[in-house]
């Protein structure tokens, strides 16, 4: 790692941005290394977590958002998180669809799926942050699939969480129960043209005013139709006010001592652990996964026998 | 905890269910000693995991599922797990209605969400699996809203995983990059009469065709109409095709070996930082968190320090 390299990505040179994220990715000792060598160049990006089920146009949406910054004279990189793709684990066609409508726009774009990371996706995308944060990246714009604790995670941590809806799930009291609610600091109704729009943005309406706590920040509603553009420029200008009032309040220092609070806890568990059964022979380890199968002994027993080892 | 409820457990007595998956949903040493003490009993039930994103119908499918269980003479228990609701915690009206469903008809169901879990949902969900398996249920199905890393690993630990999808996502790329598609013992396309069922299946189909393994189990495509309850006879047909050949191929002894080894690792990764971190001082976290914050050092930095200390 030559201090080219890092001077590369601090110009957020393409290449040495993506070579970088490749070797965030694969984790380890090198990965390590750049991540140590970046760090002290980070934490002026916007982090803005894109988050909602397949089917509500998140990407149409995020490409649009991105140009719209871009626009405003903003660099703009976006993370799609996608829980890996099937056998291929690499890009589908869709994203090859999105790269090509931000050919020449200068927005970096980055699918990241969830194989063979060591320390798990949620891991890897934290460090493709920094890389991008270090590279000079106004905004960082994170999107994921949404639902799972892991996206969660990833979405919570941003400094604004945007959740994307649509109508015509048929069933919108199952498109609210998705439980990401609860972290969003925007709500956006997408797709607003289909009918049930104005019954999916009274849903989520009815479900914020159960929130109890009248002082915090109300996630304002609003509607968009991606494809078209419509309502990106209102939901930029509200990214924009929720950053003032987060940045006003301090929370957005909070978010990010929450963030790094979690990595710290992810990062030793996965050492100790590591730590813990280095000399844990595998044939030991087999051993006892078969008493457990057997139904012989329990997963506490064991874990104490290892514990007290 | 008395052997009469223990005993009571074993009979699938549903109170005495309900009251020891809200013990393991509490964690903690209770939860601990209940799982201790029926552990042993564990192993028969067969495990269903079914999971799809909002909007594809899938409650309407599991109670369909359930009920032709149940025609067969199955005792069925069913576990709902639902990622946090908004503000409540607690089941939404979607949840009632499904009871109400299932009325009368011995079938158990739970929601789970994600709230106040000591380890997580994915551990809370595992031990309340060990609580129906002990209270003798034949099937236990367990219904995801995947896409998520957590919700990916409870239903890939499942004895067969049903991935669910529906037309009219308006992009089957989009859906099928969900990423649950390499963990799917059986697909099903829902709504099956609804306009793209077709184009979703052959979506499908290509994308199995793309597994390079052609040795391994080739998950059947069936389509269902749950609301009808059509295509739902084929489906538990296929379950128990499935069931039968992963019996046959020692898949089923695999699956739950893989499954204790998640778990014990987890549980070790929980109880080690645990251990690590009881002397650690409130005040000197906080100072970790803010030199890290301030990029006066690296999350790695921090680690080592504590992992030497």
């Amino acid at each position: 790692m030559t201090p080219e390299f890092i001077s590369q990505i601090q110009h957020g040179e393409p290449l040495a941005v993506a070579r970088a994220i490749t070797r965030v990715e694969r984790g380890g000792d090198d990965a390590r290394t750049l991540i140590r060598a970046l760090f002290p160049y980070t934490g002026c990006a916007d982090l803005v977590g894109i988050t909602g089920a397949p089917g509500t146009g998140k990407s149409t949406l995020v490409n649009a958002l991105a140009k719209e910054l871009g626009a405003r004279e903003k660099r703009v990189a976006i993370i799609a998180v996608d829980p890996s793709s099937p056998f291929t684990g690499g890009a589908l066609l869709g994203d090859r669809f999105r790269m090509q409508d931000l050919a020449g726009t200068g927005i970096f774009i980055r699918s990241m799926a969830s194989r063979g990371q060591l320390g798990g996706l949620a891991a890897a995308v934290s460090d493709a942050i920094l890389v991008l944060d270090a590279a000079n990246f106004d905004v960082v714009l994170v999107e994921t699939v949404g639902a799972g604790q892991g996206e969660v995670d990833i979405a919570k941590h941003a400094h604004t969480t945007i959740v994307l809806e649509a109508p015509g799930f048929g069933d919108d009291i199952q498109a609210i129960k998705a439980g990401i609610l609860e972290i969003a600091d925007i709500l956006v109704v997408n797709k607003a043209d289909r009918d049930g729009a104005n019954a999916t943005a009274a849903a989520l309406e009815m479900n914020l005013s159960l929130n109890p706590d009248k002082s915090a920040w109300r996630p304002p509603i609003l509607k968009t139709i991606a494809l078209k553009g419509e309502g990106v420029r209102e939901l930029v200008d509200a990214i924009a006010t929720h950053q003032k009032y987060s940045r006003e309040k301090n929370l957005r220092a909070k978010k990010e001592a929450a963030r790094f609070e979690d990595e710290l806890r992810e990062l030793l568990q996965r050492e100790l652990l590591q730590q813990k059964l280095q000399n844990v022979a595998e044939a030991k380890w087999q051993s006892w996964i078969q008493e457990i199968t057997a139904r012989k002994r329990d997963l506490y027993a064991i874990a104490d026998e290892i514990l007290n080892s």
